[in-house]
């Protein structure tokens, strides 16, 4: 068990700078102890994207291509190793489970009409909705045929049943939409399902194929599903904060588009009668004007909506966690906690 | 082996006048022959399509109920009962081929922005592509949990296959499309891919399910492969022929797509320069005035295009029978068979 890959120094008692400085490498860490598996899994990646259907390898390369952190194949890599697997199986996996991510990425971007996505013109805003439906249809169910390649029936079982959460969670999304009532339970089952499920399935497929106990498959699976409402959470908050070019999103997207996240959850609970009203006209009504982005911002701030939206992350961070406590001490068990610190820093 | 159903007489030498009725009461007696099977089928769907999430049981149940034949999980329960199977694996299995389709429906009705399928409304006509997108992405998620559940690889490995060369052949019909100049070769590889190919794994699963030898999965999947193409190429030509109402299509909806299909591949090479204009104009262009849907149908008679669209149907339709040859001769066997005839005979 544990990891061989030598890992220069521990940062058991960081100081501040030091702190700092561990969640802003924290992916540049991890991303290192994966290293040699992530290359592997880009080649599988671009292999079995391949179609003599020109246009599938080209749109599929567009998104894949397009400057994504490989956040959750590198989680799939990383509790694999955890868990001690010496083997190769985990290379394949965690292409399934960029390919379930990337098909669900290009719906996402038919359903929210997005025409950017990490800075990058989103496929659909290039070929147009039709290619992007059908294309991530392919990677579905290619990503099944890779699955069903590997043979095991309990890696099928978690991520057949992760991919029906994740569209339960965007119908259950979609329904909620504008509606500023949501509350914040119903708004963390949204994205329990539709973010959090495939983190939860890409961690504990790593024990799975490691044929560790159940015990580790829980442990993982719980750590991914907290870290994946972090990253939910965090990504809310950014859309309000964030630059573009840096995140290659617009700041203020979700507002524009009426997108309920707990910040607005927060403010409009928090709010006035005015304030709901001009919650209501602006997003559910969608009718706004140049200076209500700004205004928004303001109630945000005023209301403490955004930081208690990273407050409510660290929550969640912590239980993740912990959640790695049964793991012994490794160079990748730091990497995949200090990893909770960087989706949270990324607020910052 | 073989069917238990009694069955009242077989038509072995039919005259005239039984032919006719032969094709025409072929689907009444497959229906009748699998119904107690077909019951269960149904009652699979609507509890396995149910979610807390109200609007997916909502939208799949109104694409589901609006009137389809069951024709795919038919044949997986015949295929399976033709096999000699007498358990019960099969009905969830139909249930999942009839997911995938549905899926497929779904997406389908997005990409080509259909507003009417069998003469009902579509989903996304009434709720919009957004959730016929994401209800897709269930049907087919659940559709893949419920062949985990049941086990057999072979079956995901038949069943992923063939969702991954349809989402191919509609991308390549997508790519293809309005190109009048397209081949009968290519558009065939297109209808083998979207259509034909789950024809072909619902046959094949049943010989899978029963445990037969392989000769006998290669031979359903033949019969499958060549009764979709049947079935494709007569609902190309039902297009240019059909009652709205009885079909539930308009007349001429592929036309005003500029959908090319083999009557248009068939009419535009068999014609002169100036006919080539015309579809060149109505079908790639999209220019069209109200007299160019009865010109078009005037000079596919003048080619003879659709009655020899539906004798290319009977030469696929001719391969479909006589894969079935290796089966004993049992009364299930024979509506197999004639189940070919149906599909042509739709076309008159």
């Amino acid at each position: 068990m544990g990891n061989v890959i030598p890992f220069e120094k521990e940062k058991s008692a960081p100081d501040g700078s030091a702190e700092e400085n561990k969640a802003a490498t924290a992916l540049a860490r991890l991303t290192e102890l994966v290293a040699d598996d992530l290359l592997k899994v880009n080649q599988t990646i671009i292999q079995k994207m391949d179609s003599p259907v020109e246009l599938i390898p080209q749109l599929a390369g567009h998104l894949i291509a397009s400057g994504g952190k490989r956040l959750r194949p590198m989680l799939t890599l990383a509790a694999t190793r955890l868990c001690g697997y010496e083997g190769n199986r985990h290379i394949q996996l965690a292409a399934c489970v960029e390919f379930i991510h990337s098909a669900t990425l290009l719906h996402d971007d038919v359903v929210d009409e997005s025409d950017l996505r990490r800075g990058v013109d989103t496929a659909n805003a290039v070929w147009g909705n039709k290619p992007s439906v059908l294309v991530g249809d392919f990677l579905f169910s290619r990503s099944f045929e890779l699955m069903t390649a590997d043979g095991s029936l309990d890696i099928l079982r978690i991520l057949s049943k992760a991919s029906s959460v994740i569209a339960e969670g965007e119908v259950l999304q979609l329904m909620t939409a504008n509606d500023t009532e949501t509350t914040e339970d119903s708004y963390m089952d949204v994205i329990a399902a539709k973010t959090a499920a495939l983190f939860a399935a890409a961690c504990e497929i790593g024990a799975v194929i490691a044929d560790r106990p159940q015990a580790e498959a829980d442990a993982l699976e719980s750590y991914g599903k907290n870290l994946g409402i972090v990253f939910q959470l965090i990504d809310d908050v950014l859309d309000y904060s964030a630059e573009q070019g840096t995140l290659g999103k617009s700041v203020g997207d979700d507002f524009r588009e009426g997108k309920i996240t707990l910040p607005i959850v927060l403010a409009f609970r928090r709010g006035d009668t005015t304030e709901r009203q001009f919650w209501r006209r602006t997003m559910e009504d969608l009718e706004q004007t140049d200076t209500d982005l700004e205004h928004a911002m303001t109630l945000l701030e005023k209301h403490n909506a955004l930081a208690d939206t990273v407050d409510r992350a660290r929550h969640y961070g912590k239980i993740a966690r912990d959640a790695l406590a049964i793991f012994p001490k490794s160079p990748l068990k730091q990497a995949l906690a200090d990893i909770v610190d960087f989706c949270i820093e990324r607020a910052y």
